[in-house]
Order: structure tokens, then sequence, then C-alpha cells
């Protein structure tokens, strides 16, 4: 579609503002000792789409505001998205990232390189760089904030408290119930849990992003201006668009595009609305199946390619599909509010790419 | 000694005005879920002495500066060490904190009693759950930070800038060489080395303490104020004493003031000044004694008494007190550049505490 195209040329076209602040050698070279400097740089310079940054942007766009001076707060968002990410993979236990080696997987492997440390040693290391990794990004994600030209520092001060207690306090309640319902028979979690997780675990982030870029834009204080609200609603219907998208694509996807194995969110046992959708249309024999293969690491190829059978022939997929459509059309609503330009038509074609693309 | 007495007393009356920030209930609701929220509130709960928030309050008060603009960037402070102190018992594998479990181990025991865990499932939702605490910490300190009433936001966006990149990476700086030290022979390792690392470990969030309370009291964006430069060096010294007071109590005081047993920096082989020091003027024999018992957990009460034995013996505990009194005599240098007032005297009171203190 031509509104997700103009997008994604939009979206190439800022990585490089982005990536100027980002990976700044002065801020970078301030992080010692070298290996903890390499972890911080890690995942940021092994490129991401700096989608959220972009967002940032486009909404300050949209309110006819200067994006230059919204610069800082937009690479700030990475860098708050990249601490969650080290953090996550740790609690997650994954090895890879971006197509290299995860924060405290790389920092095993600098310990095993430099140090001589093997077993558990170089993995408590490499946790330990990992988390500290991420604190780092942390504070230099503030820092960067902080450093927005807007001239309103009133107005910059409001937005980063407002990053730091309640888009933080969502992100990392999400994360925790992801964590808690793990342990949770499927049939005691509820569908509207899930989605409440991802609101809370993505779509928040996505709706602060709207937030920031149109206030920053506005020039504004006012939470409550209609165009804020409104820009602020479509991103965060956007972003749970996406993490439906990304539950589906964990089934149908492939694993070429997917960059792990179609499946493994089944295997980790991970609530997701497919599975919850898939369980609760069910018979019993089918349920049974279900249950043995769901967070079950010892299952087999042939076994998780029948479950994925069974949850497609079950309409789930299709039922999610349709859960993501209803948010992207709840955010075309809301975006028509804001008067049409450019910056609304890329963002009408953010709101397309959500749903459409298959990695 | 008199000072100290004075300094003891200003440092009580302060606690409940930091306190009354730290412990809002309307910022400990925000953080949900329930076990997160246990996790965040802990250490806070369990007291401490506000040692942190009463520096910076007292160096405001020192340049004529009202403590009550400064009382949200001093509890901020206190969240900033909590953070810290819940990532660090991580990495330290420290069961215990102010009388109570660690993070970590809370978590565990909350798994266990709440979802059923046990063993490592147990222990990994600890580990996860006190890491996202302190994130939430973290965030809450910056958006306590944030809310200072001092009538300048540039200068409270600075000074947040400053503790968010500077502060930040000189901490987590010092956490990781103290991690790389302890796998490096002591005859590798440097006094000059223990010492920065104290720095960047305590040193540098005192520092900031001065400085920014100065900063604050001064409603100035000059870091180069001869009064702000004077309470900064002032901090930075007391915090290096601080730590050295530590090693040597690690040594020779009581497990009844310390709260965990002697000893245990040398069964856990910390590169240590004390060590260091005592390695340095041992002869073959007893390096080969000291060598079998620092970093050895298997080492015996007996081994471990003969070791401090030896290091006393040494003079290395002398040495290291000749180092801290060292320290606090600059820090009485820097703070006469000062206008003497009660706050000099209590800020004095405290320098002499640092070394005075047998816990």
């Amino acid at each position: 579609m031509a509104d997700t195209h103009a997008f994604l040329e939009a979206l190439k076209q800022r990585a490089p503002w982005v990536d100027e602040l980002l990976l700044a050698p002065e801020l970078l070279h301030r992080v010692q000792p070298p290996h903890l400097q390499r972890l911080v740089a890690a995942y940021l310079e092994r490129g991401g789409k700096r989608l959220r940054p972009a967002v940032l942007l486009l909404c300050c766009g949209a309110v006819g505001g200067d994006e230059k001076h919204a610069l800082p707060a937009a690479a700030a968002l990475e860098l708050f998205h990249t601490w969650t990410l080290m953090h996550d993979d740790i609690i997650d236990h994954d090895a890879l990232r971006r197509g290299g080696p995860s924060g405290h997987a790389l920092g095993a492997q600098l310990a095993a390189a430099d140090i001589g440390l093997t077993g558990p040693a170089a993995e408590h290391y490499g946790v330990s760089l990992a988390m500290l990794a991420g604190d780092v990004q942390h504070g230099l994600c503030v820092n960067l904030f902080l450093n927005c030209t807007n001239p309103n520092p009133a107005l910059v001060m409001q937005l980063a408290a407002d990053l730091e207690l309640n888009v933080l306090c969502d992100l990392v309640e999400g994360e925790t119930i992801d964590i808690q319902l793990a342990d949770r028979p499927i049939e005691a979690v509820d569908l509207d849990e899930t989605i409440r997780m991802m609101y809370l675990k993505t779509g928040a982030l996505y709706e602060f992003a709207g937030k920031a870029g149109a206030m920053l834009g506005l020039n504004t204080t006012d939470e409550k201006h209609p165009h804020v609200d409104a820009l602020r609603r479509f991103c965060a219907s956007c972003g749970i668009a996406f993490q439906l998208q990304d539950d589906i694509l964990g089934v149908v996807g492939t694993q070429e595009k997917l960059g792990k194995p179609v499946g493994s969110d089944i295997i980790e046992g991970k609530r997701t609305p497919v599975l919850l959708e898939a369980y609760a249309r069910a018979d019993q024999a089918q349920r049974t199946e279900l249950l043995r293969v769901v967070g079950n690491p010892e299952a087999t190829d042939q076994q998780v390619r029948r479950t994925i059978a069974t949850i497609v022939e079950l309409g789930a997929v299709q039922a999610v599909q349709a859960m993501a459509r209803e948010r992207i059309e709840e955010a075309h609503t809301a975006l028509a509010a804001v008067p049409s330009s450019r910056y609304t038509r890329w963002l009408a074609g953010w709101a397309h790419y959500m749903i459409e693309r298959d990695f």
C-alpha cells in the first residue's frame, strides 16, 4: 500500500538523525570500562528501525512542530526501549538479539575471552554486566531527554518526569505480569489480561511517544489538548496492534523473517491472545493436545507443527487478526481529529504497516 | 566529640522530612503488581540513616539556601542509592540488607509462598523482580528529582542530567571494576586502583550531594562557584574516607555492630586497601598464609582470625587509618573556604563521624 511505502521512506530518512545522537562517540566513550562500553553499544550499533523515535518526530510534525527540537527526546525513547530489552533478555534467558548475542550472552563471552572465566562464573559476570549496561542506558536516556532544545524547560521536565514514573511503572508492571502469567494455568488467564499486558509492555511507550511528540510540537504542557489526546490514543492503539501482530507472526510467520523458530512462544508457554483464543475454542481432545505442547521445552518439531495447525484450524489467528484490525480502526478514528498533512499520511501508513508486516 | 553529636542530631531531624517524600503512599501505590511494590518499598521502609539526603541539605544550608526547595533532590539521592544497592546485592549474591532479606531473596520467598515456585525457578523470579524493582526506584528517583521546587528549572535539569550521566557512569564503572578486580591476582592490583574504585562507587555520589546542595542553595548553574567547588571536594573526600573506614571495620569491627561476620571481605576475596597494604608488607611465608585464606570460602574461622591478626600485626589497619585521616584533613581544608555557620559545624561533625564510627 502506498501509505506504508511513504511511511517507511519517512522512517528511513529519520533514522540517521536519531543515530547521530544515539551513537555520539562522546556519549559512548563516557562509559567505562571497555566491557561495559561494548555491552552498552551492542544493541544500538546493530541497527533496529528506530520506530519509537520516528513516531515521536512524526507526531511533532503532525501538529506543526519543528522536529529538530524534539530530536533528543526521540533518541531518548530508543534508549529507553533498549535498556528494557537488555533487562528483559536476562529475565527471558534470551541468547540472541538483533542478529547478535544478547547483552548477558555477550558479557559471558567477554568473561571467557578476556578473564578466563567459565561456566556459572562467566554467566554471572554476563548477567551482572548486562544489568549494569541497562542501568547506564537508562541514565543516558534521561540525560538525552533533558538535553531537549525545546524552548520550554518546564515542558521537557514534565515529560521526563512522566516517562520515568508512569511509563516506566506501566512497562515494568507489564513485564512482571508476563512473568507471573507463565506460571498460571491457561484456563485461569483472561484474554483481557493479556491485552492489558500488551498495552503495559508496548502500548504505553508508543502512547508516550505520541503524547510527547505532540506536546513538544505544540510547545504546550496541556495533556488534554485535543491534538495531543488524539495522537496519544492513535499511538496507544497502534502499539497494541503491533503486539497482536507479533503474536500472530509467532504462529504463522516464517523463521527466516522472524529470526527465531516459529512456535517458540508456544514452547515457552507464553499466555498470548492467539493461544487463549485457541484454547477457548478447542474441544477436550484439542485442549489435551495443546496442554501437552504449550510450555513444554521437550516438544518435538512435529508436535509444534501440529499444534500450530490446530490453532489455525480453530480460527484463533483470524480472531486475533480481527482484534488487531479493530485497534487500527480505532487508531484511524483518533487520527482523524488531527488536520491532515503529509505527517498524518505517514502516520496512517504506520498504522497499516503495524498489521501488514510479515516480520 | 561534640561536633559529631550535633551532626547526628541534625541528621535525625532531617530523616522524617526525607521520608515524607520517599515513603509517600501515592508514589509507592503507583507501583504494581503487589510483589513488585513489596520489593520497591522493602529497603526504604527498613530505615537507613538517610546520610546522602542530609549531606545535600546541609550543603544547601551551608551556602545560605532554603533546604525546603532542595528536599525532592535530597530524597531522590536516597532512591538513587537504593536502586544501586538492589542491583549490587544481585551481583554480590548478598542475602541480607538492613536486617531483612535482600531484594532478590525476598522475591524468591514471595515466589515460593504465593506461586509455589522452588529452587532455581524461585531464585530466577527473585532476581528478575529485584532487577525490575531497582529499575522502578531509578525511575522514581528521576521523577522526584525533577519535582524539585527550586525556582530555576534549568538548574534542576542540569543537575538531573549530570546525575544520570556522570554520577551513574562513575558508579557503574566502580561496580564493574570491583567485579573485575576480584578475579585478578592480589599482586597485580594497585592500591591506587582500589582507592579510585572507592571514589567511583561511593565518593562520586557524595560529591554530587555536595555540589547539588550548594548549587540549589545558591540557585546557580555555575559549577565553578568557589563554595560549590569547596563543598564538592569536601564531600568527595569524606565519601572516600567513609569507604576506607568500612574496609577497616570489615577487619577490626565486631559482628554485632557490622551486621555481618568480621572477615567476610577477606573470605570473598575483595581487593581492599587493607588487604593490599598487608600483602605489600608481608614476607613470603605471610603471603602464602594470606593467599590460602583470601577468597577461600572454605577457610575456617580460626584461619580467618589468624589472618586478621597477621593483617593487624603488619600495620595494614594503621596505614589505612592514616589514609582515611588524610582524606578528612583534605575535607576540612576544603570546608574552610565556606563561611562558618551551624551548617559548616554539622558538616565538620560528619567528617569526624566518617572515621570515628565503629559500625
